[in-house]
């Protein structure tokens, strides 16, 4: 299974999209139900399905969130990427993420490589 | 098992240092005996083994190789990256990979994700 470049550099954008202007459970949506989320990887959390990882954007809820994808690479039916996400104004994180993708192009895996290092304070 | 986001980044920067100034044998010295490798992801190939893996990195003995890292993340025992390779002078390729260490720092996993479009001719 494979898709074109495009097509993933799709997914992600709308992806980084729904996390900036949808709910929680929008963001769920886009992932397969048996989906595993790690972020950080090395957190040493892994969120297995959809309820979890629902679970998981919830908190993000409240915050108003600014999302921007810097760098995009494709490989098959998987994703790696470099973006920003601003928390309310106050902080950028520039995360590296991989995803992996269905047929349906659901998020079946989700990992974001990031750390203390990586953020940025706005204010 | 976690490593310092400093060591992780240590690890990869001797990877790529061997990559540009190293044998095939010495790159495959830094993967673990059982390690896999996919590069390009979605290629359709993974390399499993130190044998196999010296083999994919023979390919590159004949070129001049030049490496940059541009961009590093760490994530517990594993790290994500950007960097550029470029080939006797002619293309430049910029990959993002990510890689898993075993407790000896030794490389167990590694996935480049790159294609045509992340290529640039330089003459």
């Amino acid at each position: 299974m494979s898709f074109e470049p495009d097509v993933l550099q799709g997914f992600v954008q709308r992806y980084l999209d729904t996390v900036a202007g949808g709910s929680a459970d929008d963001v769920a949506a886009l992932y397969a139900e048996d989906a595993t989320l790690e972020d950080p990887v090395g957190g040493g959390e892994i969120h297995i399905g959809r309820q979890a990882i629902a679970g998981f954007y919830k908190v993000m809820e409240a915050a108003e969130i600014k999302t921007e994808l810097l760098n995009f690479r494709a490989g098959g039916h998987e994703a790696a990427f470099v973006f920003a996400i601003t928390v309310s104004g106050a902080m950028r994180i520039e995360p590296i993420e991989v995803m992996s993708f269905n047929g349906d192009g659901q998020i079946t895996s989700m990992k974001a490589y990031w750390g203390p290092q990586n953020i940025t304070q706005l204010s």
